[in-house]
C-alpha cells in the first residue's frame, strides 16, 4: 500500500483521530477494493443501492442529481479526500441520491457495508466520527429548511440552488430550461431571464443554452446577505 | 423498575431488536435518571446544550421552535414513546433546536452522553439503530429540500409549514402575525388572509389573534398533492 493513500484516508473526517497503529490494524482486517477510473467514467448511478463506502483518494469527481419529474439536473464538483454519501449506507433510503462521475483520472477505494459494520464500527473513534458526520448532515439540512425563504426573483433563484446543493460553496451547473426554472419558482420567464443576465454581467453566472453555470455559489450567497 | 417502563423503552426505534436479556444487562450498567413533570413544565429549552438522551415514557409533550430573527414560533405535539432530538447529541450543533414542554403529566428517563458512548454503543443493535435514525433524519430533510416549491399562496403557506415541521402529520400551531407570514412568503397580507379564511371555512385551519392552528397537517398536504 502506498504511503500517500494511507495518509489520504487518514485525512477523511471518518478516520480522523485514529492513530496509525489502529489504522494499520484496520487495514489488515478490512478488505479494501482499489480501482482506477478515467475522466468521464461513471462511478455510481443515481438510484443504485448504496452497499459500500467509496473513498476518493485523488482527482476530482462530479455529482449529477437529476429531478426526473421536473426535468432538470444539478452538477457539483468534489475534490479528494471525499467519501460518497456516507448517509446513504443506512436508514430507509439506501440508494444514491446522485450519479458520480470522474472529472479527472481518479483512484478510489471501497469498503463493503459488512466490513463497516463488523470491523470499522468496533473502533470507538470511527463510530463517533460516523455519528458526527450523520448528525452534521441532519443539522445542516435543518438549518436550510428553517432559513429557506421566498423573496425577489434573485433570492428565489439563489434559494433554489442553496436548498439543493450538497456543498454551500464552489462551482455548480444547473441544466434547466429558463421557462422550467421560472415555473418552479413561480416567476415569469422574463423576470428570470432579466435577473440571470444581470448576474452574468456581474460575472456571477454564465448562461448558455439550457444551462446556468455558477462559478462560485458562495459569491451569490454573500451578495444576497 | 416497572414492567411498563421497560416495555415502553423497548418500543423505541433506538432499542428495537434488542432482546430482553441484553436490555436487562444494559439497564444494570447504564445509569437511568427518572423524573416526573407536571403539565406545562419545561423539560429543556431551545439553545440549551444537548448532553443526554431524554426518553418520554408516557403522556404528551409539545415542542416550541422560535425563530427569534423573524419573531414567530411553531408548536408540535409528540406522544410516547419518544426520544428528544437524538440528532443533537452529536455533530457540530449540539444544542436543542426547540423547547420541549409537558402537555400532560409525564414521566421521562434520561441517559447521559457518556453512558450512550461507553455502554449503549457497545451493543451492535443499538449502534445500528442510531445510525439508521440519524441517516433517516438526513434523508427526510434531503427529500424536503429537493421538493420544496413555490406556488400559489396556499402552496407557499403549506411549504412554509412542511419545511419546518419535525413530523409531517398531526397538529401544528404557528404563532405569527399575518403580515409577518405574508412578508416571509413574499405575498400580500390580503392574499394570505383570504387563503387562510378559505381554509378555515373548510375546517383545515383555525384562526385566532396572531395564531394559526392546523389540526392535521397531513390533510392540508393531501389536498395540495
Amino acid at each position: 500500500m502506498e504511503i500517500t493513500m494511507y495518509d489520504t484516508l487518514l485525512q477523511l473526517p471518518l478516520f480522523q483521530g485514529l492513530c496509525k497503529n489502529d489504522f494499520t490494524n484496520i487495514i489488515g482486517k478490512v478488505k479494501l477494493h482499489f480501482r482506477k477510473y478515467n475522466a468521464d467514467d461513471i462511478i455510481v448511478e443515481q438510484g443504485a443501492p448504496c452497499t459500500q463506502l467509496i473513498f476518493l483518494l485523488n482527482g476530482e469527481i462530479i455529482s449529477q442529481t437529476t429531478d426526473n419529474q421536473h426535468s432538470y439536473a444539478l452538477f457539483e464538483t468534489f475534490g479528494s479526500p471525499f467519501v460518497i454519501e456516507p448517509y446513504s449506507l443506512f436508514g430507509m433510503q439506501t440508494n444514491y441520491t446522485a450519479t458520480y462521475k470522474a472529472r479527472t483520472d481518479i483512484n478510489i477505494v471501497t469498503i463493503d457495508k459488512l466490513f463497516v459494520l463488523n470491523e470499522l464500527n468496533n473502533y470507538e473513534i470511527f463510530r463517533l466520527n460516523y455519528l458526527n458526520i450523520l448528525s452534521n448532515r441532519a443539522q445542516v439540512a435543518y438549518e436550510k429548511l428553517w432559513n429557506s425563504h421566498i423573496g425577489n426573483t434573485e433570492e428565489k433563484i439563489l434559494n433554489f440552488l442553496v436548498l439543493r446543493s450538497m456543498k454551500p460553496e464552489g462551482k455548480k451547473i444547473l441544466k434547466i430550461k429558463m421557462e422550467d426554472l421560472a415555473s418552479l419558482i413561480d416567476e415569469t420567464r422574463i423576470n428570470v431571464s432579466k435577473v440571470l443576465n444581470d448576474l452574468q454581467e456581474q460575472g456571477l453566472v454564465q448562461l448558455s443554452r439550457k444551462e446556468i453555470s455558477i462559478p462560485a455559489l458562495e459569491k451569490l450567497t454573500e451578495k444576497n446577505k
